[in-house]
Parts: structure tokens; sequence; C-alpha cells
């Protein structure tokens, strides 16, 4: 038993180490249980249990009814900070653009200062993403959160962009309820915030992102909850 | 099976419910499978079961050879956002000083602005701690971290403590090395930043605060990683 579980933990260390390394990227699609047992020459009970200790450490994810992958955020626990166990939601949100005042004004502010011209392309290409969504009617969500997390890339600071999905975590809570009143808005500060990053204008960038946030913030305090 | 699982997941819920509406506390003590298992009226594997899945879920911890207590940071999940994958471990250590000196002034400042007097008598308690282990040659970093999570929650700001042990992560990885020359501008701009607090002026705790963190920079730029 002791044997069996070491060598469970060898799989897990050098699969963790694929994705350390590269070897394996997120989103990669892992080699089923029969592939994986025979090409690392162990059982598949003990692929089975490895797989099943990197799902919990948030390095593999199940897709149901399609099969394993690298996680998009690998190593990023789901709610990695224990928002579950603030009962006060608005508050919650509230606090969160609090922190997203201080520290996203201050990213597109570096981000003006170092962006490339792939970066600002990217940078178009997910604001028309975020508009395509809202033109059809779609929760925006996604694109959003990743036009965000590139503006947070750009900062050159690889921890930035991790923090971004949980400073948004609680957006899903209200963008339902703020739909209408924030959709022209969200659009407006977004291209105000591009504009500036095209120009270099770091001072602008912060400004424009400023007011985003705020908007975001008035429609959370209107918001019953 | 289907039915035992669910009757842990009931008892999972009933404990982690006490967590949030703050029967049991962080640090408290949780009475044995014995009588937990009578006090909920299931059997000792169900509350084992749902003890091992609170213990993942970074909601218990157990202490071997103690006992089984509510976490201290209840649902931080350890490296919750996933550092053992930043291979360079210098430039980490350098990206989570430029972060800290974004936050930890912002934080201070308001600190100075809405400090109770209770808030600076605790403040002052845990730089007496600091000092004192410094001075005994011990290792600091446990007082230090208290401390700047009591200036994190001066802000009123639930969400800001909980980012403090995660942006203080990499001192442990310094602390030895930088022990020398880091001792005495430690508890020099410790002592200044509580200073500006109690004088409640946020523009001097806000330049203490760069000036502490500027210097953990610098030593972390000699240091070899």
């Amino acid at each position: 038993m002791a044997k069996r579980k070491s060598l469970t933990q060898q799989i897990v260390e050098k699969l963790t180490e694929e994705v350390r390394d590269g070897a394996l990227r997120p989103g990669d699609r892992i080699p089923n249980e029969f592939e994986l047992a025979e090409s690392m020459n162990v059982s598949r009970s003990t692929v089975r249990e490895a797989v099943k200790q990197l799902v919990s450490a948030n390095i593999f994810e199940i897709r149901r009814g399609d099969g394993t992958y690298v996680c998009k955020h690998v190593g990023i626990a789901k709610d990695p900070l224990g928002f579950q166990f603030i009962s006060d939601k608005k508050k919650l949100a509230l606090d969160l653009c609090e922190l997203r005042l201080v520290l996203e004004p201050w990213i597109v502010r570096k981000a003006a200062e170092q962006a490339t011209d792939e970066d600002i392309a990217e940078m178009e290409r997910l604001q028309a993403k975020v508009e395509e969504y809202i033109t059809a009617g779609e929760n925006h969500a996604e694109p959003d959160l990743a036009l965000h997390m590139h503006w947070a890339k750009c900062t050159g600071n690889t921890i930035v962009p991790k923090l971004i999905p949980i400073l948004m975590e609680a957006i899903p809570l209200f963008i339902e309820v703020t739909k209408r009143s924030l959709l022209e808005p969200t659009i407006e500060t977004h291209r105000a915030i591009i504009e500036a990053i095209r120009n270099h204008d770091p001072e602008a960038a912060a400004a424009a992102m400023e007011r985003h946030i705020i908007l975001n913030r008035e429609s959370i305090i209107l918001t019953d909850l």
C-alpha cells in the first residue's frame, strides 16, 4: 500500500512538472487513462488516483462526457480567498470594486507605458468580442474577463493577471441585474481605455479605468441584494 | 452509497455554516470524531469523511497528535495563486514587491484615516512582538505578517486582509538571507508607519510603507537565488 501510494505520487509529480515546464499547456487535453497508463508504464488505477489528486489541486479538470484537460488557470483554486464565507455579498462586491480601483488604474497605466503593437491588436480583438456578445444579447462576462486579464498581462507582472479572475468574481452576480444600464458605458469606457493605451497615455488610461469601475460600483450600490 | 454520500454532504454543509455564522471560529478546536458523531447523530465514518472534505477545502486543519481545528485563514487555499508554477522565484518575489508597492501604501493611507485607538494599540502590541522576536534572534515572519494583516484590516475592506498572506508568501524565502541587513530598517520603517497612523497622517504613512517595501526589494535584488 505504501509503495502504491508513492508510485501515484511519482506520477502526480511527473505530470505537475510537465505542466510547469510547458510540455502540457493550459487547455491541453490529457491522453485517456489507458494511454497514460501505457506510456507511463503504471496501472490504470495508479493513473486514476494521480489524476484525481491533480484535479483536486486545480491542475487538471474533468469535462464531463469529453475528457481531462489542463486547467485554464493552472493551480488557482476555486474560490481561493474563501468568498463563500463572506455572507454580505453586496459588501463583498463593493470591497472588490474598491480593490479594483486601487489595482486596475495602475495596471492600465503600466500597459499604456509598455504595450506592444501586438498587445494592442489583442485588446482590440477582445473588445470586438465583448461588443459582439453584447450586441447579440449574450452574457459578456467571459470576453470581458479575458480583456481585463490581457491588460494585467501587459504589466509584465506574473501575479497580477492571476488576481483579476478573483477580483472580477462577483461580477456575474450583478451582470444580469445591471445589464441595461451598464452596457453602453462598458463599451464606451473600454474603448477609451484602449484608445489611451494606443496613444501611450498612462494618465488617460488610468482615468478611463477609474470611470469604468466607478460606473460598476454605482450600479452595485443601486442593486438590491 | 448515494445516501451515505449525501449524509456526509449534509454534515459538511452544517459544519461549514457553523464556521460562516461564527459558531465555530478560526483557531477553535473541533470536538473529536466520537463526540461529533454523537452530537450530530451520524456514524463516525460519516464524520470522518466530512472532516476529510473540510480539511481539503481549507476549512479545518489537523494538527498531528493534537486534534482538529478551524483553520486560521478559513477557506484560503494553500498556494491559492499557484506560485509553485512560477519557476523564477526571484522574479516572483520582485513581482510580489511591485504589487505590495501598489497596495500597501494605499492600505496604511486608509488606516491613517480611520484607525481607532484600539487599532493603534494593537499595532503597537504586534510591533513590540516583532522587535522581541528580532532581539531574540528568532524568525519574525509570523508577527510581521500579523502586523501587515492588521493594517489591512484597518481599511475596513474584507478582501484586502486575505491578500496579505499571499503577497508576503515569498518573504520566508528571503528572510534568512537578508537577516542582518534588513533588521534595523524593518524596525525603523515599521515604527515610522505606526507613528504616522497614530498622527492620522496618511501621506507620511504611505511614504514610510513605500520606504519599507523598497528596502525589501533592494535586498531581494541583491540576493542570489
